[in-house]
């Protein structure tokens, strides 16, 4: 397989579920300090266009994050060099998010692939949509 | 002042600060799911081209969303349109990060502005830097 770099070839799709709770949104305010009260604090929430609390954009960019660091390189690891985002709807607290990455591009001199990753709810309604850069590495024997 | 919306206008700088602590990076693996040893297990970091645990990269952009999300907008709030994002340095648990967001345009009529993103770490080397877009919004009266 010479189009292939650590088990990962053009067309590789992978997938990562995840549900986020309130307390995950908690957590990502703690370890980010966004404690913006839009995402907090349900009184503040309700003044909002939303009409009650959401989740942060980047905790969802983290579901991508978890697909990338977990299921993309079957022999190796994923480095990320970027990323694009366009949030197209809001994610609630309680909402599952499925991320769903497809490698669109493969330079296999410089180890680099370029992925499509779009984020989609529980009703398969599409909440964040984008593209990754990452480099395929691979770590060393013990 | 005609050419600003809700306390924003081009040339508008806010920063924010935040060590990521080893915590954090705990914490952010737990709310996204990214449990990907390279950022929680020392023996796997070891092996890799970094030689110890790094932090993700996406907790990183968090610094941007706290500033976006708690810095911005005076008389109001950020809603995230999107983001680009490009992982120059890595950032190791300890660091401490400061993003730095610059208003670059203004579209008063949609309540749209577009931002300079840049996150720096303690010895002032950029480790982040990209683009993001914001709709600024006001909340409603109780």
């Amino acid at each position: 397989m010479a189009d292939e770099v650590l088990g990962v070839s053009v067309g590789r799709v992978v997938t990562f579920t995840k549900q986020i709770t309130a307390r995950d949104v908690e957590l990502f305010a703690e370890a980010s300090g966004d404690d913006q009260p839009l995402h907090l604090d349900d009184a503040t929430a309700k003044r909002s266009r939303f009409g009650q609390r959401v989740a942060h954009g980047i905790l969802t960019a983290g579901v991508i994050s978890a697909a990338i660091g977990t299921r993309l390189v079957p022999d190796g690891i994923a480095i990320y060099l970027g990323q694009t985002l366009q949030f197209q709807r809001p994610v609630m607290p309680g909402d599952t998010i499925t991320a769903t990455l497809e490698v669109t591009a493969l330079d296999t001199e410089r180890r680099r692939a370029t992925l499509s990753t779009t984020c989609a709810n529980q009703n398969q309604e599409t909440v964040l949509t984008g593209e990754a850069q990452v480099l395929l590495d691979a770590l060393r024997d013990d």
